[in-house]
């Protein structure tokens, strides 16, 4: 299922000069074989994969640097490659090229606890950050579900569940290490938690998706963990209700660390998945951070509004166990929906508007949906404004899947309608960047396209991702 | 006092046919009488005026792309000019050219109190903001102390007491409306509260100090006003630990809403100018946001850590006109400092620091200026590792003049040497720009260059500030 891309029109030539000296550099490190470029060349997307000429897996930002310069010498593509979860094409390589595989970069380098900020290698995933600090009593909060790299979720600008307390990568960077498209090793910023000191490297390349360098160092805000934590479910007769329980839960300043919903679809799949016994009806799963007595005000308050809201009663999880049960089947829900549909493959897509907007937005999408006939399910971090579709869909049937790319289309048309954006947190890849023309208009397009021309004047970066290279 | 540059080499010159169109576009609204242009060619910093041969006042962001596009046709400088508040040289006319002025562009454009979002024309101040939306329950919390402009403040990244608990304009501007160097207007972003979509054009503008492009309009986040504030004052017998009680604070995660540190010259400068009786003991101001439960609890958690600290005392403001009192005292500080020494002019830097080197940053650079003998306070947004020393020096002695600048060099260098920064918050404009590179690199400043000579490939956006245009 390829839907928007031919991507061997685009294919740059790798020569084999490049190759022969990237195997002198790499060793073993560096590998041709179809496996590897199979597995390097795909996503989490519908896409099918386009392969990379070849793979190379770096240990250091130096070697990173060598390997630019390598490239850049021959005009050759490079996309830079984390754990490869990304769900809208970043990492396939669109024009051949070589991929560079971050994985094995996975030191904690430093955590100054007494500063809340850690930095890690790119490699570092974030579940792992987590484990090695955990003594600190400190917690690194971004969680975008899959087990991303810091790296790879400071490059699409992640967030996730708990961005709605503790913000995105965006807010959670410090500061990058960054090799340039001419192999220079730059850093982006300090480690102070406030800068006015120039222009803001480290949020140019933070959502660049490899476009205009490779991160290769990531420093990170921590967080003290809560004194008290508890989560709560409460499912509602309508996605109407739970969503507007949401809407006047953050007008009122309620600091809740997350706030998921799960529609009926949802519901249903992650039942099945992770044997559960939720009502089949639209979910809000809460979690509350503070003291124990904050927690305890912030969960009356929102019991309150839901009751408003015609909830269908409140349950607590107090205990860790049952915490980590609900959000595990929360995080396994692009799998278990994947099962509502044997066979298919999925399309998951998600834009962001402004709070107010929401329930017009889920609801207006769903009946699209609906209407399209589609095994679908919507969830999302709504107390962002911030919600995915996903949509199941027979890879071998076009017309399937032009309905789905269809409510894509007019869920992104709805939430730039509403001032919002065609993807609060997935990034653009190849599958937004048409909307991105749409969202920002020519002219702020033009702006980034010659930010684009003067980082990465031979178009070496991730070609072809974000923006076309001419107009 | 113009201790580091020579605008006279520098001036570029203005043609009469470029004024003769300005004078047929804004009719009255373009001067070039000497008190106008003397008026626009200052800030609030140490340096001599440094005047635009002409003024105009915009009253729209069209009228501002028609101006740029003539200015372009004539490759002449462009200063925009907000409240003229800013300490570092910003609006200082260093090649000559024409200053747009803002302030009459001060309408606030649309309250939008269901999405916690303003937009305002760039010339709306703080306090117009806050004043305009006070029957909505909500507030714009970045206070940089002046009555500054939102588009001053976007274009310098400005923060102040309040940024410790809300964030920088950096975190609460959600999008912009920009006239670019070549007079196109962009928007940046959306009223989203977050997005992927592609480069993040609102945080490459937001500090950049008006040499891409200038600022028409900002979007802001505001928030709910508080259940409960409260406010206390509490002295200490030594800077030291006034700022270990803060350090403490941080990283106990007590979500402080304000927290400012005045050493005991602050305290006998605020004393004398605004009638009040504190002990001339180093001194933080706190103050709470939250439940009343929850005000009361961190003021609790943060009583305790004082004592452990040897506070001499906690004492409470709680009436909102004690709070007054004290926070318009602490806002007056810059002007009671420099009654400290009559006829003296103030030289204010900042510097950044991560949280745990504060006490250390903070005390050799007192020790400093009582080693030069220098008339000075030092006052600060320690919760966020910022403070500011604030030199009163003989404008007319440049052996006085020279030692100043030896502290903010060596301050500087201590904290860039602590992986911080050599500005938190006052931004560059003429008097950083050599620390931009001791604190970037070389590497990262031809990455700004590279965006500077894109965005502004005729170099007429405010030059000579941030950096220069060759290396």
């Amino acid at each position: 299922m390829n839907h928007l891309v031919d991507a061997r029109k685009l294919k740059r030539p790798v020569p084999q000069a490049l190759l022969d000296e990237l195997k002198a550099l790499f060793g073993d490190r560096c590998s041709t074989t179809l496996a590897m470029r199979e597995h390097h060349g795909r996503d989490e997307s519908s896409y099918d994969p386009m392969l990379p000429d070849a793979v190379v897996f770096a240990h250091s930002t130096e070697e990173v640097a060598a390997f630019v310069k390598l490239c850049s010498q021959y005009d050759t593509p490079i996309i830079p490659y984390g754990a490869g979860t990304s769900l809208e094409g970043h990492v396939l390589a669109l024009q051949g090229g070589v991929t560079v595989d971050l994985s094995q970069m996975n030191q904690v380098l430093a955590v100054h606890a007494e500063d809340l900020t850690a930095t890690v290698q790119a490699g570092v995933t974030r579940k792992q950050l987590n484990q090695e600090i955990k003594d600190t009593g400190l917690f690194f909060p971004i969680d975008p579900g899959a087990d991303a790299s810091l790296g790879g979720m400071a490059s699409t600008r992640a967030s996730g569940t708990n961005a709605v307390r503790y913000g995105t990568m965006k807010e959670n960077t410090l500061t990058l290490t960054v090799v340039t498209a001419q192999g220079e090793i730059i850093k982006t910023g300090t480690r102070a938690k406030k800068s006015s000191a120039g222009y803001d490297l480290t949020r140019v390349y933070v959502g660049s998706e490899g476009t205009l360098g490779i991160i290769t160092e990531v420093t990170v805000r921590l967080y003290p963990q809560p004194e008290a934590i508890s989560a709560a479910i409460c499912s509602f007769p309508t996605v109407a209700d739970a969503v507007n329980t949401v809407i006047q839960t953050i007008q009122m300043g309620v600091p809740l660390a997350r706030v998921e919903l799960l529609d009926e679809n949802g519901v249903r799949a992650i039942n099945a998945h992770d044997k559960l016994s939720l009502p089949v009806n639209p979910l809000l799963l809460f979690e509350f951070h503070g003291s124990e007595n904050g927690v305890k005000e912030q969960a009356e308050l929102v019991q309150d509004i839901a009751k408003e809201f015609h909830a269908l009663g409140f349950e607590w999880a107090t205990r860790p166990e049952d915490r980590t049960r609900l959000w595990t089947a929360r995080h396994n829900a692009y799998f278990a929906l994947l099962q509502l549909r044997p066979g298919a493959r999925a399309i998951s897509t998600d834009c962001c508007v402004p709070i107010s907007r929401l329930a017009e937005c889920v609801l207006a999408t769903k009946a699209d949906c609906e209407e399209q006939g589609l095994t679908h399910a919507i969830i999302g971090h709504v107390g962002d404004g911030n919600f995915h579709v996903q949509m199941m869909v027979d890879p071998n049937d076009p017309a399937d899947i032009a309905r789905a790319e269809g409510v894509n289309q007019r869920m992104v048309a709805r939430a730039i309608g509403m001032d919002g954006t065609c993807t609060g947190e997935h990034g653009v890849g190849l599958h937004k960047m048409d909307f991105l023309i749409q969202e920002h208009g020519e002219g702020a397009i033009a702006v980034m396209r010659a930010i684009k021309h003067a980082l990465d004047p031979k178009n070496i970066m991730n070609p072809g991702k974000i923006l076309r290279w001419e107009q």
